[in-house]
């Protein structure tokens, strides 16, 4: 069983925790915030003991009398450069989910790739992932196809969505191929619509949850465990599977 | 540009006819059909010449005449027969649609397959064998997610979509899971749907008209023209690409 | 059984003429075009004889040797002033789909319906119909959801489509509300989308082909047929429908 | 304001206790439960007191020194008989969600009606409603297209949804139309489709969150407050609604 320090305790870190918790091929062994709890009190609605996020040096001693074999990071950018040299120097698997890292965040996150198993993605989930590799595929495979993206989110949700941006750079389609629909409460849905002139296809992924942050979580971390040293992105370990299965098949 | 005659012009063949005229990339050099025509008549809204289907002595003589760099098969199984010997022969390319060849016809194709390019695929459009691509990924990546296919279909449609259980059994799923609706004049919506605990992922084909056979069609022979001899699917031409695809951006 | 003749031969009029002519409850008496066509021949795919599209004299006297109780009209805007005054005199039931008629044209229609049955509708489809008037029914119930309508067609389609223009300006939304998409070879397809706080209500309707529009045409005769003289749109019949329906309930 | 006593606080009554609260027409003046809780102790994350659900004879006592203008009530079967004579002697205005009332339960309530505001609605969101009725519309303007339904759930609902049969059964749609899949974690989608011979119309709801009921409670108040004495269900509300938009727009 794997152990899990899990970092950051906000609204997807909570929902995050409730996942690795009751997942039984992990040991959620613990769960540091920025904001002080009486140590060893008990997060709400958690088994595991609260931990105030300590400082560098905090960091050393707290995993000394706390081991763990893997950190997920779902705090801010700064956590990184405080457990960083831990992550080297103890070989720890690392995923972290952090969409605010500058290019020197992710330059540092990449040197610890050459002692541990990191991996470091904004769009943690396994349907948002899937959704960009399929949509990378059908754009080489039909390079002549219209293609349109539509997100759909709750009426709050100010800008366009990062993920559509992502999807759009990596199959090459112009951003003002995005359209942005702001409705209600949907908690989000993307839409890769490719039209051809005699068929059409459509790739859509519905959030549900934030806990699909937790299983996207889960599921790194058990495919970085089958992987050597190094520096992955999400993408990166579907495609590993990916190439994988289509080797086997041939 | 490539030379093709086309087999068949039942309403498929009709609808892959006009395609195929009206790609740059090909020229549709004559159609044969089954019903007397009368010589050299030219087939309502085409402009190429009409030949009554020959036998197999004639496939011979009229190939020395009017010969080809391809044939695409829009008819019977019995026609393979007819002019299989000349495809050997003369080392054509084939792209043949018959969805109800006999094991003994798959065979005998196989065999055609060591001195010539040969396609045989009952789904030769893009979108869908794209669709059954992609649900097989995302049905290796995450094996633990529920699926469930659904298609829809005009209302005469008597049986379940061939497609649906061609879809059901690469993705290795009961048949019980796909769901056949019968619903006035649709042409053709097929679905699959996976459905994770915090997020659902649906993949989602849709038919517009018979001539999308015409470009899968042309799709197939531009990709079989970049290949060795050997025997076909449509998806081995899919694959073929993505595996490209990915070993290059590797 | 009532007696049709139908105006225009264009695309719209050819798929019309196949629905009318395939309706039991209807007989095509004769379609008019305006091209010249050799009297009496037959046209493409039709049982009925044809005729040139006759002056204003002409129509009385071709109407007195081939009397119908109805008109349709896919023609342009100009044929209504030539069997205007016929279609006043005789009473003859009129269902236009013409989207191009002026203010004037529209005026003038308005004046046969106190002699007449008379329907002008640029929308014919009872689909369409049917969503202008759902969409209007939850705006009015729920003027606090936020809505977007998304309107999908053809790649070559260059104005954003009319009948969401029509749906926005029935539900008094604002139009840049509405989305078009452009992709391949799509027929039509209109959505509109109700975000509410916790839940959404989608209203989706899709074209498979032009005959709709004759699906429609014989579903308002039908409709006119039990109305009194007067000038009529398809929501009015709708409308009319819902009504009495309502009022039954009740 | 309107003051309301929330009677149950299981996991549908806690989504509607948070809505209320948050809604500046009503104030939310108590909830009761039944399992005991400590007096005059609050409820987890709300404002207003809680109070241990009264026997009969606490209910006249509770409401004198408690007095609320309306209950609504997310709690079970039984608890109706306990306030009903309140209700009726006070004339409260009533908003039950119960849908396991027994036919004898509902004539109870019904009887109520003569002397105060009573909705029984199983179905209590605006959204779930509207398509009730617009598919029952649709269902009377074009009784000849075909009708399927499909709804999707979590895995591990059991039965068919109780909402697609009152849909089944209101379009007098035979219940071997309706499709149920079971795939992960939706919380809940009804599609109606219509198939017409050239043409589709799609009706879909898709609920967000249980907070929907919340909404729905509120908006069923503020139409009840509107209405005359009587026994109500929510579709009564929608039609009224409708009906006077149509008389005025005639």
């Amino acid at each position: 069983m794997i152990k899990i320090g899990l970092v950051g305790f906000g609204k997807a870190g909570q929902a995050v925790a409730q996942v690795l918790q009751d997942d039984p091929r992990y040991e959620l062994s613990w769960i540091a915030r920025r904001a002080a709890a009486t140590p060893g009190v008990t997060a709400p609605g958690m088994n595991t003991s609260m931990v105030v996020l300590p400082t560098a040096d905090d960091w050393s001693q707290w995993l000394d009398s706390h081991p763990v074999d893997a950190l997920v990071d779902f705090s801010r950018p700064e956590s990184l450069h405080l457990y960083g040299e831990q992550v080297r120097y103890r070989g720890l698997m690392l995923v972290s989910a952090i969409s605010a890292y500058s290019p020197d965040d992710l330059d540092y996150a990449r040197t610890l790739g050459s002692s541990a198993r990191v991996l470091c993605s904004p769009n943690i989930t396994v349907g948002i992932n899937f959704l960009i590799m399929a949509a990378g595929l059908l754009r080489k495979i039909a390079p002549f196809a219209d293609v349109e993206i539509v997100e759909q989110h709750f009426r709050e949700k100010p800008e366009v969505s990062g993920t559509a941006r992502k999807i759009a750079q990596s199959i090459n389609v112009d951003e003002h191929h995005i359209t942005s629909l702001r409705l209600g409460g949907i908690v989000g849905q993307h839409e890769v619509i490719f039209g051809f002139p005699y068929q059409t296809v459509r790739l859509i992924h519905n959030s549900i949850e934030r806990r699909a942050f937790g299983t996207g979580a889960a599921f790194a971390l058990a495919e970085l465990a089958r992987c050597v040293n190094g520096f992955y992105t999400f993408d990166d370990l579907l495609m590993r599977m990916v190439r994988k299965q289509l080797i086997t098949e041939q």
